[in-house]
């Protein structure tokens, strides 16, 4: 990697963290020249504009989410064990966020909807991204036999990701991480309900 | 009511609708001017900061919410029936917001988790006395015998509101409604789950 590029990429990075905890209106240049240890000029010798930053550092906070699906479904094969292993990545948002400030969909989604129609296009992106691969496993263990027919492969994928951003912004605002175990443990035992009666009772 | 304080709370209503949608560092005094249709001074005479104004508009919304759980609950008499309508109010955050911009508390915890402790904690303030809502009338329920016998209020609790306000960010991320609707119908079909039997098969 060229020097340009590394540094380009060390901005983005430290970038992702301060306008995840901060927000994009509450994040200044300063912040930015502060967390990246550069001049005001270096910073825009790559970007155009905070906005810039600001739009490939949540697409770089939402591939690290992307890595974190695919490395958790490795070696996972049943539908459930899968669903499982999605809704543990979105339980580990609160303890072991990607980028320090929690889940970067929800907080470009709470402060871009009104407000910042690029954003929230990213983040809408990345939240139908979510939804499809919830969705894609639901149907796929219809098909095969390990959850029930008549699952709604799309109220699963809501369900479960509302429950989980949900219990991020409430263990974050209560400083209690215990909503977010809830959130997990009732989650878990609503997917074991739509598994079909072969795969309970462990056949 | 005498004119100054007939102008002190016309700001804080227009404020309300202004943070809600914009943000706490989004919002600027022009936008409070442009809402309220006063000048700076004539905002000035009444609250020293910006600060002030957010976190009596904050206040202003919440009371919205705890008036509309109070509607909701007169005359309802079972405790799933209770909760039932305490579902429908948080589900009516997305057509019918209290204030522009969806739901205060969400907007509120999401912005200032991080970054303004005086916002956060009356957005605090607010979930808890969600939460405890939500949680004592599962208590009452099992104290009456319509809530089996073994269910964790807190979870209970937990599960409600997470579902409830991450399906609040993704309808209004997604321009989606249903994502609502299906929360609003799992929540249900679980909460007659934790029914005890007498209730469900309607004795």
């Amino acid at each position: 990697m060229k020097k340009g590029e590394k540094t380009r990429r060390r901005i983005v990075e430290r970038a992702a963290g301060v306008f995840n905890t901060r927000g994009y209106f509450g994040s200044s240049m300063k912040d930015l020249t502060r967390e990246t240890g550069l001049e005001k000029g270096g910073i825009y010798n790559h970007f155009v504009s905070k906005e810039e930053i600001a739009l490939e550092a949540f697409d770089y906070a939402a591939s690290l989410m992307r890595a974190r699906f695919e490395a958790a479904l490795v070696g996972r094969d049943g539908s459930l064990d899968r669903l499982f292993a999605i809704v543990d990545v979105l339980g580990g948002l609160v303890g072991d966020p990607p980028v320090p400030g929690g889940c970067p969909v929800l907080n470009t989604a709470v402060e871009a909807d009104d407000t910042h129609p690029a954003l929230k296009k990213r983040a809408q992106e990345a939240m139908t991204g979510w939804l499809r691969l919830v969705g894609s496993i639901v149907k796929e263990g219809i098909r095969n036999g390990e959850i029930r027919t008549g699952t709604d492969p799309r109220e699963t994928a809501s369900v479960v990701v509302a429950t989980l951003e949900g219990a991020v912004m409430m263990s974050r605002l209560c400083d209690e991480p215990a909503h977010m175990v809830r959130a997990v443990d009732h989650l878990k035992e609503h997917l074991k309900s739509i598994a079909s009666e072969s795969e309970r009772s462990g056949a």
